[in-house]
This record gives structure tokens, C-alpha cells and sequence, in this order.
């Protein structure tokens, strides 16, 4: 999707939670999965039946509540109505007693929300290969309690090493009734392109044809959740949910209408906040990047380049150091697989460009130096070859990463 | 190449070099391209033309001397006699003046040598994007005096952030004759597969067939330098140089000949040893990994895993802190092109099995954690799909890594 309007047809909702549209309830409590005692376990649950869209993981050991989800989207022809999820095990690399604790979890939210357990889905963050406590678990659910006042609540659940939870809400006109987005993120390790969320949730009281749902929910992940990357480690349960459950009485947006792209648009702000967000909070990063790659010759260039360097070790960690090493930047698109000839590639970083036809300006260091002293830091790649371009999230490399990272299981 | 022979029909000349082999000598000094004032440039040199192979980086922007090297010995059908290297700057991202500098390089040497400038090729490490000093290097090339004795000395030339020379140098029999090789590498940061070496120097006294000289080569750099990995960045100056001078005086080696193989063999070995120098010298790390991928479906497959396992960020900090978080390596080989069944893969630490069929042993940490305690630790992931089987070398993830690549440029 290209955003073509100049004036942007949704606002923010301020303090918006994944509770902001209509007809959206969650719930969240400390159930004593976290060894740190916070808040980990929690349900997200529409007022009625949703058509429904998600987006998985492409890692080939996919933890048990990625294969029950997906199978359930699959099978119930996208409709869905809640979500259970818990933070500080991943129920990943558990075999047959995974799947059989994913689907428990499932009935049991089925029971709590008096609902059929095939709209239930299932979403879980933390170690990799340690049993659900599930005692703990079927002791939690029942004392959940659901309200729409609750949002930020949840997003404070399925945090595990975020510093801050991630939330962001829009609203919008569709024929005359105001339709609301909200949804949460969490982070903040383990993140790379190929469905980079670990999890998000969004819900809307818009009414979307459920094709509609799926191809546009698709399309933003893959310009901004997609765009991001922590460490270049793709995670065995990212999922992203989408509930729509039509409470706004809004008409049904199908594709190529005027206000299904109005639509989609305010849903990319939605996703691109939260990547931002997720960026900047990568594991022990200071600093969030925003590289921009224009002049692609294609599209599939411009996210190879725009990934190569907010994936660079070397980039994130001269960024980190404020250090303006540009030429690092050049190897990284060189490394990608984004057609580049080197005689054409210009680069900027912040307002300052730094190198013109493959080689450098010859600007002071401290020019360039001084583009990278704030919170977010602006890098601009033109490979000079055609009109293709996109952007991509990232964050610095710093020995907070590595510290945090050393002794994560133990 | 597999090797098939139990008894190794080679072997290991102490105190090797990369003149250990007859008919080579080098020469180096500090010529003030680094700020530190350590040696910097130098030249290494056969007595005699020789039949000549490289390979080079695959980065689409790369250095100068690669560009020059790469088309010389494309030109010279495969006949080269030296290389001219330095350290300290990269001659990347130069344009037009950059390879007019490496020429200039090239034909100083030529001349210093009595030789073609079409039998040089040029090798440069450092920092990209910075004109090269050519006034300190034509003072320093006819300075240079070349001895068989000071292939040590050409070997800390070449480093940067190594903090140690790496050499290796072997002989076996050829024909009734001694044939010896020699050779050494600089790493170590920018380091990953495809053209992993940074630079390598290789050089021998036996006598090559030149298509086998160069498939040989090829076949032995992507089994070695090609399966180590430091931080994801390939660089824009790999280079890696095979001389032959045949001044052993044994038979031409060509393909498919028992002895063919066995010089095969013992050029594996070489690189292998270099190899794992170089991880095991990683910016920043305490600890060489070794990861062994076997029952893969396909080599390919064997590689891509192995290769995610020792590039994973989040296994390389696990490492560093001795964590036998063993969903790690499974989540890397998950992110990987290789075929997976989760439910039939198998994990090693050391010798400690912490998964079978996908899930956990249940093994206690204490015993995982133990077998990572020493200076090389052994991972092995089993894919249970096939006989196919592949080695990688990386290394942990440390906060020196950060810190010593937070400030390179300045």
C-alpha cells in the first residue's frame, strides 16, 4: 500500500489501548509464570463473533499455540472472538504435551467466556522448551476479569524483556460512523523480518469483508512489523491478530474501495507506530534507525537493502557509538540481495549526505557525527536505479544486549 | 570433499608460515597507513611465476584491489607470481582513484620485484571509504626487504582487530618429493559466510594443474572460510590466494588422482586450522563454537543450518554466558532454508543430549552448562531427514564486540 493522500483521513485516539474500538474487553493478572512475579497471563476477548486474520511465524519449529492458531483461523473460515495469552513461556519445542496444553488453554477461556473453544486463539512468549506450568495456568483463568477499561492491562502482560508496554489506537469516519482501531505489541528480542511482532493484536469495530481482512492485514505486516529487526533471530511463536467485530455499524469495506484503502491506511499508521515502538525498545538498544532505501530498481530491492542495514552488526554498532562509518552502510546493502551498482549509490545520514556515486563527500565527520546524537537516527540509501523504495526499523547494538542476552533461561 | 582416509597422509610443520613451502618469501613493515604504528603493508612473493586461483567477496560493492585481483587473474589465465597487501585501510568505496591507487600499488610492487604488474595482485584491509595515504605507500613498497624467513612477520601485517597472527603450514609426499603449504589469514570482524576470510594466503611448492588449482580451492574455501561466521557482515575485501610454484618438483596434481586428493585433503586441513583460528579470534570472544549439522536432508540444507546456528545473535550470547538455552539453536535452524520435522530433530551440547524428537531430555542444566565451559564448545543438531552432514565455526557474542566496534572509525 502507498500512502497517496497528503492530509491523513484518521486521528489518534490518546491512550489508546487494544480495548479502544467498541466492544473489546481484556484481562490480566500475575498467574506466577514470570519468575518475577509481574503480570503474565491474560485474555483479549471481542463483545461478539469477528471476522478474524492473522499472520505467523515462518520458523519451521513453530511453538504449539502458532500451529493450534493457525489451524483454527484455517479451519473456523476466519472467524475468531478472543484471544488467551501469557508471557514467560513459550510453549515452543514441547512436542505432543504442547499442543495438548494449547488447547486446554483454549477451553478453558472457551468456558470462562462461554464461547466454543474453535474461536479461541492462543499466543505465548518466553522460553523456548520448559512444560506450561499449566497448574498455574488453569488456576489463572478463572479469576480473570474482562473489561473494556482494561487494555493497557494486557499490554503490560505480554511484555517479557520490553521496558515499556506498546499500544496505539486510531480513529476514523466510514459512512457516517466512527470506526476505531486499537492494538498492542509486545517485543523485544528474537525480532527479524518475516513476521517481526513476536505478538500484536489489533481489534476494530470496523465491518470487513473477512478476504478483505486477511490481504490487507498481510500487506501492512509486511511494510512494517515485517520491517524491523532486534538481532536477526526469527522467533518460533510471532503471531498477529486481527479481530473485527463490526460494533460500529460502519458498512463492510471490501478491497478497492475508497474507504477500505482509508482503511488500510490508518491500520498501517496503527502498525507502523507500534514498530517503531518495538524498535526502539529492541533488547538494550538506545537508539532507534530508520533506514530509507530509494531508487530500487524493484520493490523486493528496496526491503532487501532497507533489512540488510538495519540488520548490519556493524551498523548497530557504530550507531551505538555515534560513529558515522558509512561505509559499513554501503557493505551492508552489498551484502543484500537488492540489484546495486556501485557508482550509482548515494547515502545521507540525517540531513547530511555523506557519500555521492559509490564514494564518500568528503563531509567533515563531525557534520555526520552530529546527525546521530538523538533518540532516532535518519539513514537515506539511493541506489540510483529506478523509482522502487522502503523503509525499515532497527536499533543499536550496545552491551546492554549482550548482558541481557548472556543469561536469559537462568 | 569428504575425507576418507582414517590415517592423515600429512603432516604439520611447527612453526609454519606462509613461506613454508620452498621458493616463497614476504617482507613487511610499518608504513604509518594505521594510526598505531604497527606494520601495515608488505608483500608476499614466489621465486617463479606460478599457477594461480582466488576467490573473492561476493559484496556488490567491492574494493578496489578485488576488482583489480579478480579481473588480473581472469586475464592472466591463472598465473599470478605475488600479492602487495596492507592493513589499516580497505580501498572500498574509492571509485575511479581507488583503483587507480590499487594499480599504482601493483605496479610499485611490479617494479620492486623486477616483474609484470600483470603477476601482482593487491589485497587491502581497514576502514572503507577513505582515500588511501599513496605517499606512505610509495615510500614504504621499495623499502621492503622480502626473505624466506619473515612469513611471521608478513602475518602481523595483515591483521587489524586480530589480536593474534594465524598461520598453518603442512607437508606430505608427493611423487617421491616433499610438498609443502603454507599459509595465513586475517579476520576477524565482518566475518561471515560466502568469502569468509577477510584475507588468506596461501601458498605451495607442489605443482597444479590450473582448473584444478582453482575447482579445488573453491570446493575447499566453501567447506572452511565459507562455514565461519563472527557478526553476519561479509566484507567488501574478502580475498583468498592460492600460489603454486611447483619448485617441489613433484608431478602436475590434476583432478580425479589419488594424489590429487590427498594435496586436497591437506589444503582442507590447512583451512579448516585457519578457520578455526579466526572464530575462535572473533572481535570480542572468549569462545570458539563448532557446530556439526547432521541427518540433513541435503548439503545445502546441512550448510544453511549449520550456518543460522553459529550467525544466530541469541545463541551467541547464550554462549558467552555458558546458558544452555538450547530453543536457541532450534529456533536458528527453524529460521534457516533447511528442510525441518520438528518432531524428529535431536540437539547435543558437548556430549549431553538436551533434545530428542523436537522436545526437551530433560537433562539437568547443571550438566548442559558444564560442557560449556571450556574455550571451544560443540554443539550438534541431528535433523534426522538424511545422511547429509555440515561444520560451521563462529563465536560468543560478547560486550567487548560492542564495545570495540562502537568506535572503529574514530
Amino acid at each position: 500500500m502507498t500512502v497517496t493522500s497528503t492530509a491523513r483521513s484518521f486521528r489518534t485516539i490518546a491512550d489508546g489501548s487494544v480495548t479502544s474500538a467498541r466492544g473489546f474487553r481484556a484481562g490480566a493478572l500475575a498467574a506466577g509464570i514470570k519468575a518475577s512475579g509481574k503480570p503474565d497471563l491474560g485474555i483479549w476477548t471481542a463483545d461478539c463473533e469477528c471476522v478474524a486474520a492473522g499472520t505467523f511465524t515462518p520458523n519451521k519449529f513453530p511453538a504449539a499455540p502458532v500451529i493450534l492458531s493457525r489451524a483454527r483461523l484455517a479451519a473456523s473460515d476466519s472467524r475468531a472472538q478472543a484471544v488467551v495469552f501469557n508471557a514467560g513461556n513459550a510453549n515452543a519445542c514441547n512436542g505432543q504435551q504442547g499442543l495438548a496444553d494449547a488447547q486446554e488453554m483454549s477451553r478453558l477461556t472457551a468456558d470462562q467466556l462461554g464461547i466454543s473453544p474453535d474461536l479461541v486463539m492462543v499466543a505465548s512468549t518466553g522460553i523456548i522448551g520448559v512444560p506450561m506450568p499449566m497448574d498455574r495456568i488453569r488456576q489463572g483463568i478463572p479469576r480473570l476479569v474482562l473489561r473494556p477499561d482494561a487494555g493497557h492491562d494486557a499490554a503490560r502482560a505480554i511484555m517479557t524483556t520490553d521496558t515499556k508496554p506498546k499500544e496505539c489506537a486510531v480513529a476514523l469516519e466510514i459512512g457516517g460512523r466512527e470506526v476505531r482501531i486499537g492494538a498492542m505489541t509486545k517485543g523485544v528480542g528474537m525480532i527479524h523480518p518475516n513476521m517481526a511482532t513476536m505478538l500484536a493484536f489489533i481489534g476494530t469495530d470496523a465491518n470487513l469483508d473477512k478476504a478483505f481482512a486477511r490481504t490487507t492485514l498481510k500487506r501492512v505486516v509486511d511494510r512494517t512489523f515485517n520491517m524491523i529487526t532486534v538481532d536477526g533471530d526469527t522467533s518460533t511463536n510471532d503471531s498477529c491478530f486481527l479481530l473485527a467485530n463490526g460494533l460500529s455499524g460502519a458498512p463492510t469495506l471490501e478491497a478497492s474501495s475508497a474507504d477500505a484503502e482509508r482503511f488500510a491506511e490508518a491500520l498501517e499508521a496503527v502498525c507502523t507506530d507500534l514498530a517503531r515502538q518495538m524498535a526502539a525498545d529492541g533488547e538494550g538498544a538506545s537508539k532507534l534507525l530508520e533506514v530509507n532505501v530509494t531508487g530500487a530498481a524493484s520493490d523486493a530491492d528496496a526491503r532487501a537493502a532497507a533489512r540488510a542495514v538495519v540488520g548490519s552488526s556493524l551498523v548497530k554498532a557504530a550507531l551505538h557509538g555515534e560513529d558515522p562509518n558509512w561505509g559499513r552502510v554501503f557493505a551492508a546493502v552489498g551484502n543484500s540481495t537488492a540489484q546495486v551498482d556501485a557508482s550509482r549509490a548515494a547515502l545521507w545520514i540525517g540531513s547530511v549526505q555523506v557519500a555521492r556515486d559509490g564514494i564518500g563527500t568528503g563531509v567533515a565527520k563531525d557534520a555526520a557525527r552530529a546527525q546521530m546524537r538523538g533518540a532516532t537516527v535518519q539513514v537515506r540509501v539511493d541506489l540510483g536505479l529506478g523509482d522502487s523504495s522502503a523503509r525499515a526499523w532497527g536499533c543499536d547494538l550496545t552491551e546492554a544486549y549482550v548482558v541481557e542476552n548472556s543469561a536469559y533461561s537462568t
